[in-house]
């Protein structure tokens, strides 16, 4: 496994390896590396003769309030993950060779970023657009896989490359979740083990909404009410945003005439969890 | 000469081409073509096995206010130039094709676009920025060629392929002129005959900055004034802005300790034009 911490030998190797035919898989992440990381890792080494994963925690995803300096961060362990399941390139570089003196540009969606996490932490998907396109040119993949967990994520990527009619087909996987149902997340570090029960009042709250669905209900309101009236019957939760919204525009309804994507943010104690659900109609 | 009309046929073409090696070298144009975009496609051809060229006139970098409409359109008379000079491809593609419905991306540079036509035709850049990064998606260029007319495009074009990583070459290349020293403009077709010579105050006043500078004066200000004062001594010009600025950087210059541009745009009865001269200290 090769391990390149700078823009100019990575785009060599890379053109290097595409001359001689061969075909990229790419794994963007911000490294502290999980079980749903490794879903994507394993997936794009089944389906392409090179697999890159960019480890970066980009600064311009995070608000002047957020984590950034307490995000998790473990090289070590996330070298010996991606080198064990087969991985052939770690992209590793600094803040400064991805943000240099004078960098100037900023890709923006409107629409797809405009609720929800859009919402709640202000150019997030600025900074998430921006980065996802330059590691893009950077690695020329064939395919790009990302996690289904943060789902909004997914379908501003969706647009973008289909806007700026770039070259890569951008693949969601399925949400790797424990046991008990918590979807796995690099911030689930963060959580006391007493706020566990508080944290799997989310992926609970699907149970709730598919049993008032088959009831009936339809009205997007009262859903979106008893689930956050549910989260709020369990300590140390405070919701950011329960909303039902249109699969690709990620629109908020407020008649259920279709399918829809349940999405939630929630604050347990100090951890900051999202999750989601696709509902078939 | 291939005519293709449509983005999916264009890169079908295109992915044939660079699979068979050939080098690719991109000139995008807004049409009604003069000696100035065929000293572009002159150089690309003579650098490049393959030749593409564009012509759309991007609705995104008009205003409100401006000359979508009337902007001069003459098809078959630019097929039969770049027919004639050698051109392999026209891409021609219609403005659904490129901004479809549900059409969301924008890319936005701070500094570079913020003085000069980024003052006075808010957004124009970012329709210019956004357009560009897909023309090079579609085209896949190795070199990509520009005019020198539109300096501050130029160094957005630069700066944007410099931030996001791109894999193209951007080459920019002298201003054509006419005899007496109009640059080349399509927008050219605007002025009456009577406008002419007021038109020529342009490019006219470079001699009145080379003898200021040659006599010694440093401060912005004072030469900008003069220059102010020698275009609206002629008839029907008003002046939208001069300035001497950062070759680069694009910023308004106070004091003159190095290398700079002077930049102009004046509108000239109905014609707003553009010019702008590099100064060697």
């Amino acid at each position: 496994m090769n391990i390149i911490e700078n823009i100019k030998d990575t785009k060599a190797e890379i053109k290097r390896l595409k001359g001689a035919g061969k075909s990229i898989g790419m794994v963007p992440t911000m490294g502290f590396l999980h079980e749903g990381h490794m879903s994507l890792v394993n997936k794009s080494v089944s389906e392409n003769d090179v697999t890159v994963v960019s480890i970066f925690v980009n600064p311009t995803q995070f608000g002047p309030n957020e984590d950034l300096e307490a995000y998790p961060r473990d090289f070590d362990r996330d070298r010996d993950m991606l080198n064990k399941a087969g991985a052939d390139i770690i992209f590793f570089p600094t803040p400064t060779d991805i943000y240099p003196e004078n960098y100037l540009t900023t890709i923006k969606l409107t629409g797809v970023t405009e609720n929800l996490c859009g919402l709640s932490r202000p150019g997030h998907f600025d900074g998430v657009s921006t980065i996802v396109c330059k590691l893009f040119n950077i690695m020329s993949p064939d395919r790009a896989y990302f996690g289904s967990k943060d789902y909004q994520q997914l379908q501003v990527i969706k647009s973008m490359v289909r806007d700026l009619n770039m070259d890569v087909e951008v693949i969601g996987m399925p949400i790797i979740r424990e046991a008990d149902g918590l979807a796995l997340s690099s911030r689930n570090v963060y959580l006391k083990d007493e706020e566990r029960g508080a944290a799997l009042s989310l992926s609970k709250s699907f149970n709730l909404v598919e049993s008032l669905i088959k009831d009936g209900e339809r009205d997007a309101k009262a859903i979106r009410n008893k689930v956050i009236d549910f989260i709020h019957s369990h300590a140390n939760t405070n919701v950011d945003y329960v909303e039902l919204v249109h699969p690709e525009m990620i629109s908020s309804l407020e008649t259920i005439d279709g399918d829809f994507v349940l999405a939630l943010a929630v604050k347990v104690g100090k951890a900051r969890l999202i999750d989601n659900k696709y509902f078939t109609i």
